[in-house]
């Protein structure tokens, strides 16, 4: 299956844009044409999928698995301001139907690397007594000294969230469109002073940020936004829309501190995409949420203790 | 589990080289420190390992398996003639002591981390319903223009390999040693027109090099390094040790396309490590095999057929 595979893949990427070597020999090569790194940083992440955890194989299909590795890593991108290069795709096929497995799966990387000009510079494909399981590097390149850090927030910044929350496994976890060009608009104003993506959940990703940042943070409980999905999933968990927002995580939105001096310029929306001043960070340490009944601590997973 | 290894393996990988923004951000950043574009390019290589495909968890061990994956990764890098510079590490780990699982894998990437200094510079951790699956991105540097393609063979150039053949199953597999010192010394002698690493298998990674360079190969048979470890398993197989030696794979070593005029210069070893002139490249396209009955075909996977 490989060889026929590479040769197929290699011509389908050939319409997206080149490294300097691509698919078909030991290693990519990436040149001085791509990254000049006398201007900018390289940015490099990775992701696992596996079947039965990330994704349903039998329900979402290949190529739905394949999208959502790549926006997945993609995502990680936005979230440091950088621009993405080149992915590298591989893959841990299951024996039965491997052939077209790894075609679905490279169609829906393709669809993404496609709208945001990424080339796919190579991978490995192996065959296994094992579920599906897909794996993605993928590499960018930010502007020297323009990364955002989970460091970056101070106490006074105010925590800021694009889109909306909570029950993305209705669906949004597989077609999240990652928030590269918000991110590029965003890094383009200049406004950002620390940000991660939303992937565990709002309150295991602010709490993230408030390590790095050696800070702690407070929710106001009302400004969350809740999505739709969240309020339709409490109708079956006898859990609530908020605990959705906060704890579901795979949202994949932005998760922005912001000084208090650019917040006046931070719009409302870009592109559509709402954003939303939720909280603050502050100098005690931990979680805090903030509602009508005065300040308690939050749990990262979302739950609200009394 | 993650946090808590995220922690510890960050620890570690701090007596590591770094690079610009290490373990614990959503991505790693190399700066311009690290890769000079202006005078590199940047080699990438990304592989995965399976439990019960490529190693066997309960024989070998976490360690082993981590061992063998980072080894994978700088087999590749040596093969292009690059200088590793950082790893990235995923892990799909199975519920059942997936922090052991997850140390020991560290653990065996480390070794040869530390020896070869290349800095663990990311990556990612989940649990899964499955045996264990690692994965890992390798990024290497190499002058411009100074990286080896497969495509870089010509007739008449001789084919070299390092090292002895076949067999790797009993132990190699794991155990082998990348062929990193052994490609900066040849890329310093500047003697080296193609290469690869022999990982499918002689004659499946003497093809690749021929389709690439758009040419055949011939092999004389009574040259190629047999292994001791081709012929304890040519006992018990039925097959003969070179048919091991041409099929087996996984030897990781490297094999070249040399220029007659350079072969006169080529060492018979390299710091131990015998190098063999075990055929020639030619025009006809395809394998072929030369003993003392003659030429004909060769099949890639070894079989030699009359």
């Amino acid at each position: 299956m490989e060889h026929s595979f590479i040769a197929w893949a290699k011509q389908r990427a050939a319409r997206l844009p080149k490294v300097k070597l691509g698919i078909g020999d030991d290693c990519a090569l990436i040149g001085a044409d791509s990254v000049d790194s006398s201007q900018f940083d390289l940015a490099i992440t990775t992701d696992s999928l596996c079947d039965g955890t990330h994704f349903i194989l039998t329900e979402c299909g290949a190529q739905a698995a394949g999208r959502k590795l790549i926006a997945v890593n993609l995502s990680d991108l936005a979230s440091m301001a950088a621009t993405p290069v080149s992915v590298l795709l591989s893959l841990c096929l299951p024996k039965e139907n491997s052939g077209d497995l790894a075609a679905g799966v490279f169609d829906g990387v393709y669809e993404l690397a496609e709208k945001y000009r990424v080339s796919i510079a190579g991978g490995d494909t192996n065959v296994w007594n094992g579920p599906l399981v897909i794996h993605m590097t993928a590499i960018g390149k930010i502007p020297l000294g323009g990364s955002w850090l989970r460091s970056g927030a101070s106490p006074g910044d105010a925590i800021v969230v694009s889109g909306t929350l909570g029950g993305s496994i209705l669906g949004k976890h597989l077609s999240f469109e990652p928030r590269l060009e918000l991110a590029a608009e965003l890094r383009r104003l200049g406004l950002v002073a620390a940000a991660t993506d939303i992937s565990d959940g709002l309150g295991i990703d602010l709490l993230n940020v408030t390590v790095a940042s050696k800070c702690g943070a407070e929710v106001w409980l009302d400004k969350v936004p809740i999505s739709e999905e969240a309020k339709r999933c409490a109708q079956q968990s006898g859990r609530s829309p908020l605990e959705h927002a906060l704890g579901d995580g795979e949202d994949f939105e932005l998760l922005l501190a912001v000084s208090q001096e650019n917040l006046a310029r931070l719009p409302a929306e870009i592109g559509g995409i709402p954003l939303t001043h939720i909280g603050t960070f502050v100098s005690r340490t931990g979680l805090w949420s903030k509602d009508k009944t005065g300040v308690k601590q939050l749990a990262p997973r979302g739950y609200v203790h009394g």
